[in-house]
Formats: structure tokens, sequence, C-alpha cells
């Protein structure tokens, strides 16, 4: 079995074959990749009996963990893959072949002086590692985001998936090999936690490390490595309604941005009014949230208006808490300002969303607030690769380099500076023999 | 005297006030910024008596440093400041207020639906810590490129110049003092050793870090932080004279790229030369280098071609070295594939140039590389922000995250997503009461 295989060889040897492979990569037209990506897409439907019969050994080995409440059924019913799933997870790799290429896209293009011209590229980046949690339907989604942009990628996922991921990457290797195009070593699995401590300690093989799981996946990650880190700690997201707000919208908005999905890293935490429309507004919405049982944690100005019937008293570490569920901080804010100020002191730069007529008022925040996704009446829930029209989504970062916000194929791109001479040298130009031009040529 | 308060304010505290400025700092209009920096340059001119006075006690300390041999008379050199050289600063402050503004820049407009659109738009990074070493020039060039980028900066120079940088950066902070609208904590500088130890752990607060100086320093400031640091180790440049090269470009380019600037790290270290022109080829440059009192340490063919009394035999360490002298490393290669593969293994991806009249081997060359300047018969030593015409540049960096090669105001900046809604939820896409349309729309 691939499995005994692959733990012979040391995770610094798949790290040095993955920087192979990508260099391989790098060659590639946008023509084969996607041809590459639908060998793949078929070959996965092909196998769907083998990918089902290593995940029915997943789901048989993660049974007693749920009956003696060590894995959540959510969690179980993440894991479990049918005939139906199958077919999803290659539709999600055909929907990549129909992303645009993010490779070789000119970013500039400079006429330095009489025939010596500048193109700033994308490019690949080179060597992806990514650290998931259960759920074996990432597999696919970023493997065929990073063939796409011509990486290589090196995969850890969940110990409860382990059959499944391990299939999936043995199709996915098999379909390569029979392509040929594309290095098989352009996709390569881990198996253990001690293999994911040897990968970010790989700075030179490996460019990027993204985590995707747990804020402890994310942190752990965080802290052990110095190769640069795509990823998100936490979501404290935040609802400002303003005094100038509709009611109906910012009702809406509120309720939204806090039950749509409460359990994920774009929902709100956080819920400020501005004073002025404290007591109108907050039995309004206190009325929808108890509907949908939230729990409301309010200051003490929202507990005078709405009662401690409705509302119990919030404590300092309310407004850094990430509940990931149905409760609900709730601040009243003598205005933007003060709103503006509490969400770049205790929010995580993740979303953060004002409700207002006030374009003025609209303007300032979204040019204040510190944060990689800043939204007017609109929910926070929207901070997302695929509503954002992005295609597909490697993660969110809530890091400011490099990418920020979600992040789809050119998140996982750099660039390169081309320069093409004619024998020309510094020399000339030192010497004021020449001067440069810097002009700048119409990109197409 | 101003050392004495600052070193009462810690280092942590410093932090905070950077932030709170950089948070002050990303509600200035491009107007503002230009005019605070043209105030600036003005105070700088009406200081100049205060500058060199502050200048002639660093150099009066140093001159023993000199005779003693610590400090090399071209380190000396680079610290001396006079009244000519204090217009230049101010002038380079003055160029940084024509280069266009960083700030508000639409990357991106997408309507995501009827009345819901998102617009993708620069803003600033926040803080930027910068460590540099002896030049006092290095003050008002990156100051000015953090003030022009709406960012805060926490600046360290070096002990040699820690008289001529506090006198700076006073009167930065008075000139903005009297100018208002920015605030002085934008600026800020630390004094000792472990001052930038501290700076290096508040990840909280600092955004990025800029090594500005020895390998040593970059080495030591990317082992101690995990907050994203922006600068390059090694510059181990290659000049690659292909078969179908143009021997008297190859000659020029060679020549430039070695000697025009030795010292410096897009000076070439290795030239790799292609068997079939070796023989014909290397006894010319060799004549040139010799000229230019260059040592030549070849490999067994280049040895065989040039003869020991012309080339050193070279060591394996030697294809990793950057002599930073008058000193190449010269290897005899197969073809363009085995040079690719050399520069791909021993380079820093820094600056590597093929010299050939075949187009197809320079694309090759150009695709492949994966280095952050990639040029075709054209010195390494373009390598600039300034040459680039990125008008000015904060740092050159090797990484492949946020900014690659030659840095100018562009790096200083990220994005973020602003998303202007009409009471939009995601629970109506959910359900499909509501569809994407995901249209892309003219950037202008």
């Amino acid at each position: 079995m691939t499995q005994i295989t692959a733990e012979k060889t040391s995770v610094a040897e798949i790290g040095r074959r993955a920087r192979a492979a990508s260099l391989e990569m790098s060659k590639l037209s946008h023509d084969v990749r996607n041809d590459a990506l639908l060998a793949i897409a078929h070959a996965l439907e092909a196998a769907s009996e083998k990918i089902l019969g290593a995940n029915q050994k997943d789901c048989r080995a993660a049974e007693p963990l749920v009956a003696t409440g060590k894995l959540s059924s959510a969690m179980f019913a993440r894991l479990k893959v049918d005939e139906k799933g199958i077919r999803e997870l290659a539709m999600r790799v055909r929907d990549v072949v129909r992303l645009p290429d993010p490779l070789g896209r000119r970013l500039a293009v400079t006429e330095l002086d009489e025939g010596l011209t500048l193109y700033k590229e994308t490019c690949p980046l080179g060597v992806i590692g990514i650290v998931f949690e259960a759920r074996p339907d990432v597999v696919p989604q970023v493997a065929s985001l990073t063939l796409k942009s011509g990486n290589a990628v090196i995969l850890k996922g969940g110990s409860e998936a382990a059959f499944t991921n391990e299939a999936l990457v043995t199709v996915w290797r098999e379909a390569l090999r029979n392509f040929h195009a594309v290095p098989e070593d352009s996709i390569q699995l881990l198996h253990t936690r001690a293999d994911v401590m040897e990968l970010l300690t790989l700075s030179h093989d490996v460019d990027l490390i993204v985590p995707r799981g747990s804020k402890e996946l994310v942190e752990h990650v965080m802290q052990n490595s110095r190769i640069p880190v795509l990823g998100h700690g936490e979501g404290i997201c935040h609802v400002y309604v303003d005094r100038a707000a509709d009611m109906e919208k910012a009702v809406r908005v509120t309720l939204d941005s806090k039950v749509q999905n409460p359990s994920v890293c774009n929902a709100a935490e956080t819920l400020l009014v501005d004073e002025k429309i404290a007591g109108e507004f907050l039995p309004k919405v206190a009325h929808e949230l108890q509907e949908a049982n939230v729990q409301i944690r309010g200051c003490a100005k929202s507990l005078a208006i709405l009662g401690r019937s409705i509302a119990v008293p919030a404590q300092e570490q309310d407004w850094s808490t990430e509940y990931c569920d149905l409760i609900l901080s709730v601040k009243v804010v003598r205005d933007a300002e003060e709103a503006i100020a509490h969400v770049n002191r205790f929010g995580s730069r993740h979303t953060d969303t004002i409700v207002t007529e006030d374009m003025g008022t609209a303007k300032k925040f979204l040019d204040e607030v510190d944060s990689a996704g800043v939204f007017v009446n609109a929910s926070t829930r929207f901070s997302d690769g695929f509503r954002y029209g992005l295609g597909a989504e490697i993660g969110i970062s809530n890091g400011k380099l490099h990418a920020r916000g979600p992040v789809g194929l050119e998140g996982l791109t750099t660039y390169k500076y081309k320069l093409i001479g004619n024998g020309h040298i510094v020399g000339e130009y030192s010497s004021g023999a020449k001067h440069f031009k810097h002009r700048q040529l119409p990109i197409s």
C-alpha cells in the first residue's frame, strides 16, 4: 500500500521532491494544467468505489469516537462521503478549470530606456504546505487550486480521514502518472503530527504554509514556523448600527450576521449600537435574537434598556471572545468614532459592518476600520471567497501581508521582474552617458 | 535632550503610540501627506546647522574607530554629512512628494448582485519597523516613504550615527508638531540593541520589519521575529553566457555585473558559460576581468581553457558564496538546462541574467529561473528600485510573499475589501431566493 512506501520517505526528502516538481511545473502551459485537472476529475469519478471503501474504513473507526463523545456528530457528518459527494468533488475540480489563468499575468510594463523593457509578471509561489482537519473534501479543493496555479502541494489531513485522504491522493497521483506532463510529486501526503512539525522547519523547500482548522491549529503552526503562514486565528466580527441606520436593514443584517451560521469565522460576535437610537433599536433586535435563541450579553447601558430578563451582563473579556455560538455581546457607543475605536481595539481585523444611511459616516467607517473586510449595509457573512466571486478559496487571511481576507488563486502566486535588454549595462547610466526614460507602457 | 526622554518610554509603549498614530494616518488625504512632506523638507534645510553639529559629534567619535581599523574608511565616508548632503536629503523627500498616491487605488470592482458591490482597494499596512546600519541618509529616505504611504515608522539606526539620527528624527517630529495634521508619533526612534529585540516581539503593534544592512543583521531579525520581515540575506547573482550569445554583449554584461559596484547585492558572483562557446568566450572575458583586477575561481573545464596563471580552482562552497568583492566564480555548463538548474540550486533568488540571441532559450530562462529578477542581455546591476522606475526603494526582498525584488511604495500597502450593500443578507443566497451575478466592473 502507498502509505507504507510514503512513510519510508523522510519529510525533508518530500520537501526536496516537491521543490523539484514545482520547478518542473513552472514550464506548464495553462492548457496542460487544465487538461491535467480534467483527467483528475475523471479519475476521481472512475475510482469512486475505492474512495468510498476507504471512507467506510474511516467512518467505522470514527463511530466509537462519536459514541463516546470524542467526535461530534457534526464532525462525523462532514467526514462521511457518498457517491453524490464524489461527483461533487469532481465537479469542484472542473469548476477550477473554468477560472482564468493566474500565471503570466502582466502587472506592469515599463520602458526603462530604448531597447530595455521591464515586465512584472505573475508566477507560481513554488511549494505550498496545507495542514487541515477532518474534512476529506479539502484534498481535491486545495490540490486543484495549487495545480491550477503551478504550485506543488504537501498535504496533511486530520487523522479521522486518514484512509479517505490516502485514497484521494493516490487516485490523484495515478491520474498524473497516466497524464505524464505534470509531475506526480506535485502532490504528496504527510501522515503524522511529527511530520507536520518537520514540514514547518523546511524553510528552504516550502514557500507558504496554510493551516485550515481550529484556532489552536493555526496558532500552533504560526508559533512553530519561520515559513510565511496564511491563515486566521480568530474572527471577531462586529455589526455597528449607526444613528442614521434604517431600522429594518439593521435588524436583518444583525440577524444574518449572527445566526445564519454562528460557528464560522465571519459570523458576528459583537453588536455596537449608537446611543441615539439604542432605545428604539435594541428592543426590536433583541426580540428577533431571542426568537433565534441567541443569548445577549450586554453592557450596562444596553442592560438598562433591555432589562435583565432579556440580557445578561457582559464581562470585559466578552469584547475579545469569538463565541462561534448563539451568543452576542452588545455595547452602546457614543458615536461612530467610539464604534471604530472599539472595533480596532477588540476586533481581529477580519470583517466588520456598519448599518447607516449616512454615506459620510459610512465612508469614515470604511476608511478607518483596519480590517480585511469593511462593509456597509451588508451582512458580515458575505466575507467569503465564493461570495466575493473569487471562484474558489484556499483560506481566509487575517494577516496584512501578501494576501488579506478570502484568498483565491491570486494568493498562490507571486511575481517576477523580467528585464529584456540588448547588452545594456548600468555603467553607462551611472556615468551619465545614458538616461532612464521610465515610461509606463500599456499592460496588454 | 530628546534621547533621555525617549529612553524613558518603553518599547512596548512606543509600539502602542505608533499603532495609534497609524490609525490616525489612515484618515489623511494625499494632499495632507504631501504637504507634510514639503514642510519636513523645508525644516530639514532650516535645521542644517543643528544636524551638521550632531553629525560632527558622530564623526569625532568614529575617528578613533577608523584609526584602529574598527570602522572602514568607506563606512566613515558614508557617515559624514555636509551642507550639500542636507540639501540632497531634502530633495529626496521632495522626490517622494511627486510619486503617485499608493493609497485608495482600486484593484478590482465586482458587482456581486444588484446593489451589492465589492471594491478591493489599497490601504496602509500600519506600523513599519526599520532597522538599519550606519548611513544617516536612510532616515529621511524611509520616513518619507512610510509617511507617503500612510504608515507609522519605528526606526533604529546604527550606533555610529546615533547623534545624527536623533537630530534628524527630532527635526522631523518638530516639523510635524508645527504642521498639526500628521501625528508626531508617526516617527519614533529606538536607541539600543535591546530595544530592537523588544521591537521584534511586538507582533500586535508592528506589521512589518525591514532590516537594511549586513547579512548577519537580516538573519538575526528573521530568526528572532514572528512579524513578517521584508529583506534579503544574500545576493548570489549569476550571468549565464549561452551558446547563442553575442560575444561583445556577453563581455559588457559580465564586466558591468561584476565590477560596476562589486560590494552590493545585485553584483554577479558566478559566471556560467555554455561549453559550446567557452573556448572562444572565456579568454576574452578573462582578459577584461584581469584588467579590472578580478580574481577568477574556475571549475576544472574553465581552468583547462584559461590555465592556472589566469584562474585559481573553485571549491564547492564558491558556488554559494556572496563575495561582495572583486572575485568571480566561473563554471562551464553543458547547456541552458544545466545553467538553469545551477542557478535554482545555488542562487539566492535575487537576480540572474542570460546573454543570448536565441529568444527561445531566453524565454526558457525567463520562465524557469525562480528569481525575483530574471534578465536577458542586461546587467544584473539593473535590479534596483530607482532603475526600475519605482521612484524610491524601501529595500529589496528575496522572499516571495507580498513583495519581491526591489520594493517601493506599493510594498508598504495592503488592501481591504469594501462591500457596499443595501441591507443584503447571506440567508437569501443560501436559500436560493437570490443568486450572485459576480460581474467584474471596470476599475476606473
